[in-house]
């Protein structure tokens, strides 16, 4: 485990053969699953992916997804907002989701980047059609996920322009 | 450091009266803006509140805000709209932030909870008026932190039924 897993966390575009254990891939559901949301309203579904078919769809269809091309596996983060309790927070909750998959990931020692769908039209659209979904399901984001094949340290992002001492 | 923060992740709403050193208060700080972002945009801004009447102040605009009562420091993340490279996506950007606080608070030692303020128009309303943020500033959601008044332990909410292999 590292120790400082939110700090470490890049995004990792590149990977090398290696598969994603399912043990793995386990603890990624899990951690996405552990999210807080609204009301505890859990709004989410995981579409888990390693058909290549299904990939090189999906390069077709979302402009930022060549990597999908060396990725043993990814998961499509989707929403079903009929099971919202409080309107107008699942983006949130469904966010909050990914990001945990992000931090479990470099936990695991693996590589992932958040790739976003919501609220892209063509996007959403391209992945309702090639996956099958329901039509009341959103596929908000792509989550791909390998063992790193890059070396990525750790940015300090901290600026002190963006912090507000009890008020503006 | 914690083993799995973002497994054992928990909503802490009772805190004890010790305080939250700056050092911690930094370390969330830096986890915030360590969060991905749509092309790296980062559209957020970090309110840190310490005062007790504008504490008191915000328990009479969010309806949720109790906590705030015995919590020595809290965080308002919010949004510059204009500082967005990729429209529509802000609140996912900001989502990443406050779950980067929340795990961070974790590995620290704190207790803290995700309190929601966009898109309900009457707490954006009541913060950005009691807190005098400029009118395209949108407050997202206030984070309380402190150590922890309660015992959680970590909860699985792993659901099988919210998971399918390369498709619906």
């Amino acid at each position: 485990m590292r120790d400082d897993p939110v700090l470490e966390r890049r995004s990792v575009r590149r990977y090398t053969p290696q598969n994603v254990e399912e043990k793995d891939l386990r603890k990624l559901l899990e951690a996405g699953m552990a999210a807080p949301s609204a009301g505890n309203e859990r709004p989410w579904h995981f579409v888990v992916l390693r058909d290549r078919g299904l990939m090189n769809g999906i390069m077709e269809v979302h402009p930022y997804a060549r990597m999908l091309e060396q990725c043993p596996v990814a998961v499509l983060v989707c929403c079903d907002p009929s099971l919202e309790k409080y309107p107008g927070f699942w983006v949130q909750d469904c966010s909050a989701a990914v990001e945990n998959m992000l931090i479990m990931a470099v936990q695991l020692g693996l590589g992932a980047v958040w790739l976003g769908i919501h609220p892209i039209e063509e996007r959403v659209e391209g992945l309702r059609r090639l996956l099958e979904l329901p039509e009341d399901i959103v596929p908000f984001a792509l989550v791909p996920f390998g063992h790193p094949g890059e070396e990525k340290r750790a940015q300090d992002r901290y600026d002190p322009s963006r912090v507000h001492m009890d008020g503006w």
